[in-house]
């Protein structure tokens, strides 16, 4: 059945000089290959565009290996079993699966982790329910560990790891600080129950953080890097745990800034404040942590504790600009592409 | 009794600009006050140089707050008990104080050690067996969680804490690198039992320092800072630890290295290979660690596994120039002055 089926795939074509741009991309059709034996065809329906990827379009070595020119553009998909060869999974079946920038793909069955459609929207497997919120979960109750009172604060708070931060940190009793660009943002913080919403892109990032943090600041969830951590850095209380999961300000990054070299400053602090500066992959924790993260975030889903907002954009085609406007903080949510 | 004795005193003049010079110093004699209830009067008998010491000269806000110019400049001491109003302490008593840069001092009951000069030599409660000891081995044990076959560095190798810190990590089975400045220096490392001994004065040090660490770098003590961390930050393995409890290379610094800023390349570094920097000063530890260290620091101090050496000057006088030195790197083991 499959040699049917054209795939439309959108691959690497040459490594982005800062910010990806149209002709970084490349976009062909093959034929469709049919499975083999332990494997499943997959249609793509959703596919998860998230800011580690960019880190992935470069060659420099980093926690995954960098992608090849000529590759199809990795990320998460939930994808539909078109066709199976594998004990288990069958046509029609939802799955999670890491089909990448493309209508099909085929994946070994062992990879693949089956989605009840009729529990919760599949969607949310890309995002709360998925490696974000898994993101937030075990970054900030494995390293941050917020205690009831004390002050957790986070940026690109209104992203799918910045929102689930900041309410998993009010569900332990923690007072939670969010930071994202521009009103229609802060407002949002707002209604997810942040007690405080900053505007980065407002002025005096420091000063409005100093005023909302009048006890400091004991856990700062880092996905963001560059101003904000700047701002955060002088906040942090002595034993400030600093869970270090993305530096999205920095992905589409050049050169190092000009100097001074700041550097040693930033070990001063380390050392003048006992902090704990640690840098983590999710991974790590899905042996130890998964289970719990889908018990307790599908029961916060589901009694309305932890809201989450989508950003789908429809189109396979459209998932450079939507990528390149999520790395600019343009997307409102998760971001997402519709494919099919 | 006390009125009779006059107090040698050197007190901070002014807060150094860079490296301390005599002039930041000044002497006094005093008379030397009668304890009241609860204190004991003391004659120092060695004095503790430690390099934190100079951050405390200086204004800025730290882990301890900073000495006031006119402060009798701070310091461990072993001092004997000359004059008691206290419960539990007789004349010619030894004891761990205190007592800071002068010959006699009043303190308190409740901040004494009680030292048994029978049992060990008594300036090791300055170095091995006290503060120096401890930093290596709560810093050791707590953050960096050495295990066996893992690699661990350490720079300023010789001195009281970075030659035990190694010892102990060879006793918990790890391999480790000794960093020094000096032919001298990597001989006595050499001798203390480090599987590789590198002078940070020749040339090459990140090759050679590759070189000694073939499966990479696992725990690094940072105690020093500067060249040494440039060239350890790229051997760290994935989920390297790294206790921060010094910067010792830094502290006569009087501005921030020019650029470019490398600092967010650390944060990225600390992402990309799950690094974990934690600071932290000993006392942090010693609730929880401090008897176990005694016992077992006794332990292999008495059976010949842990080495120390003692760099001894005679003379409250040439404790600046003693310090400065030190802070130069010119000392060989733990700085210690003989005031009586």
């Amino acid at each position: 059945m499959s040699t049917a089926l054209r795939n439309h795939r959108i691959r690497l074509a040459s490594r982005p000089h800062g910010e990806p741009v149209e002709a970084d991309f490349t976009r062909d059709v093959v034929e469709v290959p049919s499975p083999d034996p332990g494997q499943v065809l997959l249609r793509t329906r959703y596919l998860s565009l998230d800011p580690y990827v960019r880190g992935r379009m470069s060659a420099a070595k980093s926690y995954a290996a960098p992608m090849e020119v000529g590759d199809v553009i990795v990320g998460g998909t939930v994808s539909e079993v078109v066709e199976s060869a594998a004990d288990g999974f069958a046509p029609g079946d939802t799955v999670l699966s890491y089909g990448g920038w493309q209508e099909y793909s085929l994946e070994s069955a062992a990879h693949l982790r089956r989605l009840d459609p009729s529990a919760v929207p599949v969607t949310t497997a890309l995002g709360v329910l998925g490696m974000p919120g898994f993101t937030a979960y075990a970054g900030l109750l494995a390293i941050g560990k917020p205690q009831p009172g004390e002050t957790v604060a986070v940026a690109a708070a209104t992203g799918p790891v910045g929102s689930a931060v900041g309410q998993i940190a009010k569900l332990h009793g923690a007072r939670a600080i969010g930071i994202a660009g521009g009103e229609q943002k802060v407002a949002r913080m707002r209604e997810l129950g942040f007690d405080a919403a900053l505007d980065h892109r407002a002025p005096e990032l420091a000063g409005r953080l100093a005023a909302a943090s009048p006890d400091g600041i004991d856990v700062y969830f880092e996905n963001v890097g560059g101003a904000v951590w700047d701002a955060v850095l002088p906040r942090l209380n002595e034993f400030a745990r600093v869970p270090v999961c993305g530096l999205a300000a920095l992905y589409n990054a050049t050169s190092a800034p000009e100097g001074p070299d700041r550097s040693a400053q930033l070990m001063r602090e380390v050392l003048s404040k006992s902090l704990t500066l640690r840098g983590f992959i999710q991974r790590e924790f899905v042996p130890t942590m998964f289970e719990d993260f889908l018990r307790d975030m599908t029961d916060w889903v589901a009694s309305g504790k932890v809201q989450h907002t989508e950003d789908i954009t429809e189109g396979l085609d459209r998932a450079p600009e939507a990528f390149v406007g999520m790395l600019r903080g343009q997307n409102f949510g998760k971001a997402i592409i519709q494919v099919s």
